[in-house]
């Protein structure tokens, strides 16, 4: 197999291996959870060798002219079992593969990516397209009906392949990593800026394929809002879009694809819309009496057309969790941001707002890179957790601002009974439209050793039947995968179903492409 | 039939019956064509009158169920033929019905629409969805391969049902006009401010069927940025999204409708995000010694950031037309608006590019009222020329900005070429884009009488295929119909169009919505 990287991913965790938490890290999190957080953590416990794992034979094997981008070893068939979830980080920590691939292809173009698809629709395989492997919820975990399932890693196709300067887009590859991406936009002094929490290891064509959420709060949330044009290969052929800002004509076929988690094609490429650097930034953080009077400010700033770049609330567990803030306060991370122009103007309106909703600005800086910096290290954050005995894990959804308040009380309720015991909800708001938000909630517990899975599926059916009841959509950005399906299922207009249902026939008439996802198999 | 409206509309022009062009202004259109365009046009003739109209009978009766609700009246007939493109109005002119609907339904709510659906599938007839009737591609014309046709004319669903002013979203249904809505609108302060030319007579339904372009240059380009939910009639049932903002659950449901034009239900309401009326505004005119100089500053202007409300860049032929300039210069209308701020530092900056790029700002005011009112009057001046034996029509696209000016000159060339003789094109911007922007093109030729029809048809192929070879869509915001058909298959993606295909037959298995348009029927 072709050699994808200096240093090898983690098979359970997040990241690479050269970054396990230490002994020392895990301790000092149990100690932290008990003095920040208020409970005492599970016992301790270590991940499970590599060389522990016993894995039942793979059931398929690639033909020979595959052979040399395919791979069948423990360790590439561990790695590619799970996304990043807690469910699934805590079933690889202790070696409880539910579904693994049978072979994990590593294509390096769309020849060999064709050739792959062929294979398995001969084979009767299913084809897993997997990015960075960051997804939370079932997207890549090869549960299928079919007798076995072949992943396809596309980390290999991770080139910037052209820069148009003059309409801010370029061509990348669908397997390129965000700082990928990111090194090679550099090069023409040109960056994407979309920053989900993810964006370490996931990929461009993984944040197409499940609309990822971003660094931008307003205009720009999802990575749809970049996407020029998308390329895919598909069992009939290959599904590309032409170059075209703004056309009308007809339903956008990018529309279709983007979040398609999958199941209609693979996307190769596609061009998006680039920017230069911000060279004008300010930042402020405003404190507010409660997160009620916060949203407020949120609700008005969305509405107000100033585009603030960052609008991120926090509430008041959440904002002394991160170190923030400590004395009880709600806190709205406020920034804005261009490459042309001054935004002084925009800030003082901005700030204005705040004010008439009893906001107290406290800090105005030019950036907020810190907190990018410990967003970006969450992730690694919970391996540390997992390992503790911490169950660490997240859940978001979007609403309108007319139910937003009474969304949140119940959704908090609902999910913090089902947490029971001394476990700690919070709650931030993301992302701001006018006509709504989106609310993200983060759970931290004592985990329950030996039915980690069971303890989380439980509290998340809790919240995910609050989100439905109160009227949310079960995902603002995380995605539906394989996890969020009942939900799901329940908000999709019924004939869309049987319209996407169509689609994906006529496009993939074996039914191979991430069965399971979105629809049933 | 229940009554819909006070006034009748023209069965052949735009607009009322009361409004139809005199003797004079005709005769006024022939010289001023003559003096400002430099041609004469053809003779001047009177639209035909609907007593001398013979039209084939009928080839279906409604069921007495609805034939309260159905007529078959020559009227009716021949007012729902056509759309209002050139070729549309000049053949109902000359009372050359090419296809002619056999009954028009007007069905005054869902239940009555759903009945209407039932018949039309129990007789193999074609149901052609029908809003303001104001399609440029034959969007609305029975081209059908069915026996018969029923056109389902959506009038009477013309209420705003709901406002949320929290959320600044609202309720309407789909066959509310641009003024019906804006009145309901405007009894609770708000407005949605889409002002496609069509406002007058367009609906809300055949905006969001049709992907329609309106006020805003830039960021709302399109009716698909203010749709927040839609609710449509499919054979199969009820197709109605919920309300989520930013909502990243699977392929969008309603991008999937936005654009349908009407082959995959029949959209009867839709949640709208409104806003408050802009108190802040501000407008420049800046002239550029050429089209290319003006369009390096829309570029500028679409790519800083500073979000123009319009940023209408009219070519110097346009500019002379308009009244607006007359030395020869590209003009560019540039607007700021806003409820909630300020905008004089955004105009300032704005004004800055321009001048960056070689603009001389002339004139600056509150608003653009003139244009606005001109732009909305400029459907009824295309009635005047057809009677005074002028050819008069546009033709629209969208390119990246690395293709823009070749574009622009190779579709002028083409498309002149096409025109002959002593015929006019001119070209604005409409719509700009950080990657690309929208060019508009008008043509003013004597029209060639008894062959009018063929006449505009060749010059259409001639600038849709320059449109095509320059890499350019077929539309940004016209529809596809059926006269786009076959430029729309050819930049299509070839999987998407297999895609679009399995969703029509899973929730309309009888094709009888629309048929012809965006498919094969």
């Amino acid at each position: 197999m072709p050699e994808v990287a200096a240093r090898r991913r983690s098979f359970w965790g997040w990241g690479y291996e050269d970054e396990r938490p230490s002994d020392e890290e895990v301790e000092q999190a149990g100690a932290g959870a008990r003095e920040h957080l208020g409970f005492a953590p599970a016992e301790v416990e270590r991940p499970v060798r590599l060389e522990d794992l016993e894995l039942p034979a793979p059931r398929l094997e690639p033909p020979a002219s595959l052979s040399e981008i395919c791979s069948s070893d423990a360790y590439e068939r561990a790695a590619h079992a799970y996304g990043k979830a807690y469910r699934d980080v805590v079933r690889a920590f202790h070696g409880r593969f539910d579904h693994l691939p049978d072979v994990v292809a590593h294509p390096g173009g769309e020849g060999e990516l064709e050739r792959v698809l062929d294979w398995c629709a001969e084979a009767g395989a299913a084809a897993i397209p997997f990015g960075g492997g960051t997804s939370v919820v079932g997207g890549v975990e090869p549960r299928v009906p079919q007798d076995a399932a072949v992943t396809v890693d596309l980390r290999r196709m991770n080139r910037v392949l052209e820069v148009d300067p003059v309409s801010r887009a370029a061509r990348i590859q669908a397997g390129a990593t965000g700082p990928q991406l990111e090194e090679q936009l550099g090069q023409h002094e040109l960056t994407l800026r979309h920053y989900p929490q993810s964006f370490e290891l996931s990929t461009l064509g993984g944040w197409i394929a499940t609309r990822a959420g971003g660094h931008f709060a307003t205009l720009q949330t999802h990575i749809d809002d970049f996407v020029e044009s998308v390329r895919a290969i598909t069992p009939s052929g290959v599904w590309e879009s032409r170059r075209l800002p703004g056309s009308g004509a007809g339903p956008s076929p990018d529309r279709l694809l983007i979040g398609s988690e999958g199941i209609l094609g693979v996307i190769t490429e596609a061009w998006v819309r680039v920017q230069e650097r911000p060279r004008f930034k300010l930042s402020a953080g405003v404190a507010f009496a409660s997160f009620e009077k916060g949203a407020g400010a949120v609700r008005a700033l969305a509405q107000s057309g100033l585009h603030p770049a960052n609008c991120r609330l926090l509430d008041p567990g959440e904002a002394a969790l991160t170190g923030a803030d400590q004395d009880g306060k709600a806190l709205l991370v406020l920034s804005f941001e261009s490459p042309d122009h001054e935004v002084e103007a925009l800030m003082a309106r901005g700030e204005e707002l705040c004010r008439d909703h009893g906001g107290e600005v406290r800090r105005r800086g030019g950036g907020e890179g810190a907190w990018r910096e410990a967003f970006l290290r969450a992730p690694y954050l919970r391996d540390t957790l997992v390992a503790a005995g911490i169950l660490a894990e997240t859940f978001e959804s979007a609403i309108t601002w007319d139910r937003f308040g009474d969304f949140v009380t119940q959704v908090r309720e609902r999910t913090l009974a089902a947490i029971g015991g001394e476990g700690r909800l919070t709650c931030r708001v993301t992302h701001a439209y006018p006509d709504g938000a989106a609310p993200y909630f983060t759970v931290l517990a004592p985990a329950s050793r030996g039915s980690e899975v069971e303890q989380w599926d439980e509290i998340k059916a809790a919240a995910s039947e609050a989100i439905a009841a109160a009227g949310g959509t079960i995902t603002h950005h995380h995605a539906v995968g394989r996890d969020h399906r009942p939900w799901y299922d329940r908000q999709r207009p019924d004939p869309f179903a049987e319209a996407l249902r169509g689609a994906k026939a006529a496009v993939d008439p074996s039914a191979i492409l991430n069965p399971g996802v979105l629809l049933d198999p």
